[in-house]
C-alpha cells in the first residue's frame, strides 16, 4: 500500500508556496528576451515571406498571400521549451521535448532554430537574415514544411497531427533511459481524447530505477478551434483532484503577466526536476522500485498569448479566435495591416537580433550546447542510438516435423520461448507489449525471464500466478492505444519491441498505425534520420478461432488498411505454422523502418514444414508445396492456394478430397506467407514479377485462393495479374455468430467441402463427373453443422483430419 | 463557477455514513434468494446441457462438452440488476441497464429470464424445466447465443464485445429522455481503455431539465483475463479523487459478505436515486439548467463472487482465475466434478424454483412488471419509440444553378441550414455531433436555432462568439469516440442524429463503426427489434483540401473499411455538389438501420446540377452527364468518370481539355454518387445489374475513373464487371506533404493534365496524334507546381477554371 497521501501532499504544496523569485533580474530579462525572440519568429512564420527583421517598413508584398499556421498555442510551447532549456543548463539535464498540441510547430521551430540545430541540418535555413527569411517562407508553404512537429523537425519524435498520443509516446521514450527527462506539452484539446485520457495512467508503469522520467505540462490554453476546452472550465479543485486521482502530483502555473509567469514557471519546473531526481535517487539508492507519485505541471496561460488582444472589437488573445491566424485580413484591411506591424514590432526584434539576423550573443548563450540541445539530443533521432538486437538462433525453437500435416501444435508457444530469450539477451533494449493477453496468446514463456511490470499495490495472492514484478519488462494494460503509443515512443528512441494483440481489436489502433506509417514514410526520405527498429505487430486470436466469442470478435480487416499505406514501410505475413512463424518473426525483429504485421493464431494448428523448408518457403514468401501437389511439374488443372493457418489446412483437406475422388485431376498447391508477393513488383518492393507469378499461378487455369481475411483484398492486390479472371477467392464474408470453428468456416465457404465444390464448378472436365461428389460434400457440410449444434463441438473425424499421404 | 465543493462533499458522505439497514429481514432474504437464483442460472448456463434443476444426481452427460462463458463478472452484474429492480418497484422508475463488462452475459441473461421477457420473445426458452434446459444449453453453444449482451438479448442496447463504449452509449440513451435512468455497469478492465477513460466527462453534457440520468456502477471486480486492474490497485483516496476530478460524486460499496453487501448496496443505490431526483427536481423547478455533480457507485466485490474459492490449491474466487470457467476439468477430474455439484447446490435451487422449474411466486413478485422490466423497456428497443423526423423540403436550400460547372459554392453550408430547420422541427429527437468542427465544417447555421451545449463554467467573453448554451442541442467534444458512442446510444433508443467529422480522423472510430455495423446486421434478422434510425456520418475536410495541413490529415481510407461490412447496413455516397448533397442527406435522414457515409468537402467547390437534375441523378446513384459528354448516344471512344467533388471537377476539366485538343474524340462523362452501384447486384442491394453497367461503361472502351479515395477500392468493387480490364483508376496514392490543392492533385495524378494524358495513352487513335498535347500537359503540370512554390497559391487561371461550353 502506498503510504503517501497524495491529496494532502499536493494540496499543501500548492497552497503553501508563495511564488518565490528564483530568477534574478538579469536572468529574467534575458529569458524574457529569448521568449520574445521565439514569439517574433513564430509570428514571422505565419505572416512574412520577406523583410524578416522588419528592417524596412512593412509592405503588403512582404506578407504571404495565403496565411496559414496556428498562433494559438505557439507562445506557450516556446515558454515551456525555454524554461526547460534553463534547467538543462543549470542541472546538465539530458532532456527531450514532445509537443502534443497539433498545430503548434512555430512555437517549437522557433527555439530549435535559435539553438542552431536547424541550420546544421538545413544549411539554407541559416542563422542570418537570408536563413530567417527562408525559415519564415517555408513554413506552411507549398514545397515547405508543415504546421506540426513533423519528422523534418530536428528533435521531434511526435508529430501531433492526430491528437491523443503525446503522453504515451513520452513514456515510451522514457522507458529504459534512466537519465532522460521527457518533457511533454499536452494540449487541453488533445486532453479530451480517449487515448490521452487513459495515458495518464502510464505513470504506474514507470520504474524509478531503470526508467527515466516524464514531465507532462498540461497546457490550459483554454480553447480548441471554436470551443472552450473541458479541463479549462472546471473548478480548480476538480482539476486538482483529477490529476491526484490519475496518480500525479500537480503543480499549477497560472496567469498572463510574463514577468510573474516566468518566475512561477522557473520555480515550479525546478521543483519538478528536484522531485524527479529525489524520487530517482531514493529508489536507486535503496535498490527497491515502487510506484512514484510523479510531478506534473498545469500551465494556464492565454491562447495566443502576447498577440493582438482584440480585432474588430472581438476578443482574440485568450479566446478561441487566437487559434489560427489572429489577423486574417491584413492584405486588404489597412487597420489590420498596421496592427500586424505593431504586433511584430512589439517584440522589438532589433533588440534581439543583430542587423545580419543573428541572435545576440548574450541570448545565444542561454541555449544548451551540443547534444544537450533538445533539438540535437540523439534520443530524438533514435536510430543513432539503436543497436541491433542480440538474437538467439530461431531454429532452436523449431517444431520437429517429420512429415507435413500430420500433427498440430500451438503456433505462438515457441515464439514465446524465442521472445523470452531475446528478452534475456537484450535486457535494456527490448520490450513486449500486450493488452492483458500474453498468457491467453500463449506467449507466457516470456515470464520465465521477465514478469509483467507492476508498480501499483500488491496482494498476497499475487505470489501464486500473478506473474507481476516491479522489475518486469512485459507491459500489459487494457488499452491498445497506450501500448501502441509506448511501443512507438520506445522504437523512435532507438529500441526494439513486440506487440501481440487480438485481431478484431487491432482496429482500435487503426489510426495510430496510419499515422506511424506516415511518419516512417517521410522519415525514410530524410538522410539525417537514422533508421529505427520496426513495429512488430502479432495479430492473433484470429477470426477463424473466434467461433465461440462470436461476431464482435471476428474482423480480419486490419490488413485492408495496411495495404493503403506507403509500400516502403508496410509488410504483411501470414505464416501457416510454428516454423514459418519463427522464421518470419526473426526476419521482422531484424528489420528497420517497417511496420510488420504478422497474422497467426494462438491455438493448436496443423504443422506443415520442417525448419529448413520453412526458411526456404518464407524467404521466397510464397511457393508450391510439392508434397501436396500432384501436377509433377506439369501444367495443373487447378491451382489451390492457402494463405493463413486455417485457410491453408482447409485448402489442403480440399486437395486431399479432390485427389481421392478424382485421382487424375492435377492439382498444384501453393501457400502464401508474404502477402505483398501477390502485388506487381512495380507496386511494392516484395511484389513478384509477372513472369514468376504466371509460372506459379498459370495463365488460364482456375485458381482457388483460400484467404485468411476479407476475400476482396486478394483481388485488390492481384487485379493486374494475367490470370486474374480465373482467380476465385474465398475468405471471411462477415458471417458468423456462435459457431464451432468448422461451422464458421462453412458459413463463410472457406471449408474443405466448399473449396472442393468450387474446383468442381470451375474445372471443365469435372462439371459432369463431379455431380455426385458435389452432393456428397454438401451433405457433409450439413452433417458437420448438425453435429456441432447437437454436441457443441466439431465432428472429430473432420476436426482431427491429417494429410492422408506420405 | 460551480459553488459545490465536490471533494469535501463526497468525502464527508463516504466517511460519515455508517452502513444502515434499509432492508428488512424479509426483504433481505428474498432479495438474496433472487440473487441466488440468478447465480444458479449463470453457473448453469456455463455448465449444464441437461438436468437443469439438479433433480437427478449430476452426471457427466449433463455437462456440456465444451465449457465456454465467463463466470467472473456475472454475479456482480446480477447483483446490480436486481438492486435496480428493487428501486424500480419502490419508486416506479423508468430504467434500463447496460452491461459494459464484455463476457458477463450470464449475469444479465439470468435476471432477464427470471422476469419473463425472455420467454415472451423466445417461447422455446419457457419459464419451466424445458425452457431452463434450453436457456442453459443455448448459451455459448453453436447455433445458440453469445456470451455478451448481444442484440438477441431483450433489454440490451450495448453488446460489450469490444470494450470502452458503455458510458457513452448510456449518455446517448439518456439525452432527451427526462424520465429515464440509465444504469450502466462499467468493468474495471474496460475502464482502462481510452474511450471509456474520457467518456466520464459526458456528465458535463447532461442537462438536468430535459435529459434523463445516468447511474454508472464501476465494478471493481479486480482482474482482467490474467492481470489485476489498475483502478482496483490504487489507494482509496486516489480512486475517490479521480472520480471527483471527473466531476462525479462517488459512493463506495465494498466487501464480499452478501448480507452486508445487500444492505450497503440498497442504501447507496437509494441515495443515488434520491440524489438524481433531487437534482432534477431542483433544476426543473427553477427552470435553470446548470452542471450537476451526479452520483456514481464504485462496487468492489470479488471476481467470481460465490463461486469456488480455491481449485487445486489455487485461489479462484476473488482472483483472475475466476475470469472464465472456474472448474474446467469437471469431465475427467472427479474432485472438480464434485466441487461443481457442490457449488451448484450451494444456491439451493430447490428453494428457489418449484419442481416444474418455475420461480417461486414470492420471488417472482420482486421483479418489476410489464414495461417497467428493464428487459422490456421500450427504450431498449428504440425502434418501437422512433418517430420519423419531420423534414423540411430539402429543395428549399438548393443552390440556384443555371448552367453546370460555372460557379462555386460551399457544399456543406446549405446543409447546415437544412440541419438547422430539422433541429427546429424535431427539438427533442434530433442531435448534431461534431468534434469542435461544426463551424469549421460550415454547418454553423445550425447555431441560429440551437447552440452548442455547455454546462461547465462560463466566462464573459462567451457572450460574443461562444455560441454556447446550457440548452444547446449540438454536442461538441474533442473525442470522436465519445461522440460516436453518444450518437449510437441516441439512435438505439429511437432518436435521430447527424455526425460531421474530419476525414483523416474518422479512423479513430473505425472499430466503433465495425461494431455498430455488426450490431445492426444481427438486429435486422430479429423480427422483434424495430428498425432504428441510421447513423449519418458526414466525412468532410477531405484529403484533397488538406494540402496545407499536410500528410497526417490526408487519409480517405475509411471507405475501405466500410465495404467489408454487411451490405444490408452499409451505404457510401460521394455527392459532388450542394444539390446532390442535400438530396443525399434527405435520403439518409429518412433511412433506417443503415450506416450512411457521406463524403463531401466543406470548402468552395464547383457546382454542377440544378435541383431537379440532382434529385434524378442521386436517385439513379450514377449516370451520364449529357452536357459534359459528346458521344450523343453513340458508343464513345473513352468513358471519363468522376466520383467525389474535386475528382469530378478535375475529370471535367480533363474532358474539356481533350475536347479542345481532339474535337472528334467521343467522350462519355459519368458521375458516381452512390459508390455501391459499382458492385454487382448480387453483392449489395444498390449494385447495378451487369446489363446496366455494360451500357454505361461499355464492353471494351477505356474507362478513366477519377476517384476520391484510394484507387484500389474501385477495382475491388468492380473486378467482376465485363469491362474491368479497361478500367483505369486514379485516386489518392499516399503522396502528399505541404502542397496547394492543385499540386496535391498532380502528385497523386488525379489532376486534369494527368487524366488527359491517361486518355491519350489509352485511346488508340490518339497514341500518335496526342504526342504534342501530352507534352503540353506535362509542361502545364510543371508550371502549376512551380507557381505554387513561388506564390504559395494555385495558378489563378487553372484554379478559377469553369466548364467552357454552354
Amino acid at each position: 500500500m502506498n503510504k503517501i497521501n497524495p491529496v494532502n501532499q499536493a494540496k499543501a504544496f500548492n497552497k503553501a508556496h508563495q511564488p518565490s523569485q528564483p530568477l534574478s533580474e538579469v536572468e529574467l530579462n534575458s529569458l524574457h528576451a529569448y521568449w520574445r525572440a521565439c514569439n517574433y519568429l513564430a509570428a514571422g512564420m505565419i505572416y512574412l515571406q520577406d523583410n524578416p527583421l522588419l528592417q524596412q517598413p512593412l509592405a503588403v508584398e512582404h506578407i504571404k498571400k495565403r496565411l496559414l499556421g496556428h498562433w494559438g498555442s505557439s507562445p506557450g510551447l516556446s515558454f515551456m521549451y525555454i524554461h526547460m532549456n534553463r534547467l538543462i543548463n543549470k542541472f546538465d539535464l539530458n532532456a527531450i521535448f514532445l509537443a502534443g498540441p497539433g498545430h503548434g510547430a512555430p512555437g517549437v521551430l522557433a527555439p530549435v532554430y535559435l539553438e542552431g540545430s536547424y541550420s546544421e541540418i538545413y544549411p539554407d535555413v541559416s542563422q542570418d537574415l537570408l536563413g530567417m527569411k527562408q525559415l519564415f517562407k517555408q513554413f506552411s508553404f507549398p514545397g515547405g514544411i508543415g504546421s506540426h512537429c513533423t519528422p523534418e523537425l530536428p528533435g521531434s519524435i511526435h508529430e501531433g497531427g492526430e491528437l491523443g498520443y503525446s503522453v504515451s509516446h513520452a513514456f515510451g521514450a522514457a522507458f529504459d533511459n534512466p537519465d532522460l527527462i521527457v518533457t511533454v506539452a499536452v494540449g487541453d484539446g488533445e486532453a479530451e481524447t480517449g487515448p490521452l485520457a487513459t495515458s495518464w495512467h502510464s505513470s504506474k508503469f514507470l520504474n524509478p530505477i531503470r526508467d527515466g522520467a516524464v514531465l507532462p505540462i498540461l497546457h490550459l490554453n483554454g480553447y480548441k478551434i471554436n470551443n472552450p476546452t473541458l479541463l479549462s472550465r472546471i473548478p480548480h479543485e476538480e482539476l486538482e483532484a483529477l490529476f491526484i486521482g490519475y496518480g500525479w502530483k500537480p503543480y499549477f502555473v497560472e496567469g498572463s503577466d510574463p514577468v510573474l509567469m516566468h518566475q512561477k514557471m522557473a520555480q515550479v519546473m525546478e521543483s519538478c526536476v528536484n522531485d524527479i531526481r529525489a524520487h530517482q535517487q531514493q529508489a536507486r539508492a535503496s535498490g527497491k522500485a515502487s510506484r512514484v507519485i510523479w510531478p506534473m505541471i498545469i500551465l494556464r496561460s492565454p491562447k495566443g498569448w502576447t498577440g493582438p488582444e482584440t480585432v474588430n472589437g472581438n476578443k482574440v488573445e485568450g479566446f478561441w479566435r487566437a487559434h489560427q491566424v489572429p489577423l486574417s485580413a491584413v492584405h486588404a484591411d489597412s487597420k489590420q495591416f498596421s496592427m500586424l506591424e505593431q504586433w511584430l514590432k512589439s517584440y522589438q526584434p532589433e533588440t534581439l537580433f543583430d542587423s545580419n539576423g543573428q541572435l545576440l550573443p548574450e541570448l545565444k548563450s542561454l541555449a544548451p550546447k551540443g547534444l544537450r540541445r533538445m533539438s540535437a539530443n540523439p534520443h530524438a533521432n533514435g536510430g543513432l542510438l539503436k543497436r541491433n538486437l542480440r538474437m538467439p538462433d530461431f531454429k532452436h525453437y523449431a517444431a520437429h516435423i517429420k512429415q507435413p500435416a500430420k500433427m498440430t501444435a500451438m503456433n505462438t508457444k515457441p515464439l514465446g520461448e524465442m521472445l523470452r530469450d531475446i528478452m534475456q539477451l537484450n535486457n535494456t533494449t527490448f520490450r513486449v507489449f500486450g493488452p492483458d493477453e500474453n498468457s491467453s496468446n500463449k506467449l507466457d514463456a516470456i515470464y520465465e525471464v521477465s514478469k509483467k511490470l507492476w508498480l501499483a499495490d500488491y496482494l498476497p495472492e499475487d505470489a501464486n500466478g500473478g506473474e507481476l514484478s516491479p522489475d518486469g519488462r512485459v507491459l500489459e494494460m487494457l488499452s491498445e492505444h497506450t501500448l501502441e503509443g509506448w511501443f512507438e515512443g520506445y522504437v523512435l528512441t532507438g529500441r526494439h519491441g513486440f506487440f501481440a494483440t487480438y485481431e478484431a481489436f487491432v482496429h482500435v489502433i487503426d489510426s495510430m498505425f496510419n499515422q506511424h506509417a506516415k511518419w516512417l514514410a517521410i522519415s525514410e526520405a530524410l538522410s539525417w534520420r537514422a533508421p529505427i527498429a520496426s513495429i512488430n505487430l502479432l495479430i492473433t486470436s484470429t477470426v477463424w478461432r473466434q467461433d465461440h466469442n462470436g461476431f464482435t470478435h471476428q474482423d480480419p480487416g486490419f490488413l485492408d488498411l495496411v495495404v493503403n499505406k506507403n509500400p516502403a514501410v508496410t509488410r504483411i505475413y501470414l505464416p501457416p505454422d510454428v516454423n514459418c512463424l519463427l522464421s518470419t518473426a526473426d526476419h521482422c525483429l531484424r528489420s528497420e523502418n517497417d511496420i510488420n504485421v504478422i497474422v497467426c493464431d494462438k491455438q493448436a494448428h496443423m504443422q506443415y514444414l520442417d525448419m529448413d523448408s520453412a526458411i526456404k518457403h518464407c524467404t521466397k514468401g510464397l511457393g508450391i508445396w510439392d508434397w501436396a501437389s500432384n501436377d509433377k511439374g506439369q501444367e495443373p488443372d487447378v491451382v489451390m492456394v492457402g494463405c493463413g493457418d486455417i485457410p491453408t489446412k482447409e485448402a489442403l483437406a480440399a486437395t486431399a478430397l479432390l485427389r481421392e475422388y478424382f485421382p487424375t485431376l492435377k492439382i498444384r498447391f501453393i501457400n502464401v506467407v508474404d502477402l505483398f508477393r501477390l502485388t506487381p513488383e512495380s507496386e511494392h518492393p516484395h511484389g513478384l514479377s509477372d513472369n514468376d507469378f504466371d509460372s506459379l499461378f498459370t495463365l488460364d487455369k482456375p485458381v482457388i485462393f483460400n484467404f485468411h481475411g476479407y476475400p476482396w483484398l486478394i483481388h485488390r492486390l492481384a487485379y493486374r495479374r494475367n490470370n486474374h479472371k480465373n482467380l476465385h477467392v474465398r475468405g471471411y464474408i462477415e458471417k458468423g455468430n456462435i459457431n464451432t470453428p468448422l461451422e464458421l468456416a462453412i458459413v463463410n465457404k472457406i471449408d474443405r467441402f466448399s473449396l472442393a465444390i468450387d474446383v468442381i464448378n470451375r474445372v471443365p472436365k469435372l462439371k459432369v463427373a463431379g455431380a455426385h461428389a458435389k452432393q456428397l460434400f454438401r451433405d457433409n457440410q450439413i452433417a458437420c453443422c448438425q453435429y456441432a449444434h447437437e454436441h457443441g463441438v466439431d465432428m472429430p473425424e473432420v476436426n482431427d483430419w491429417v494429410w492422408p499421404y506420405d
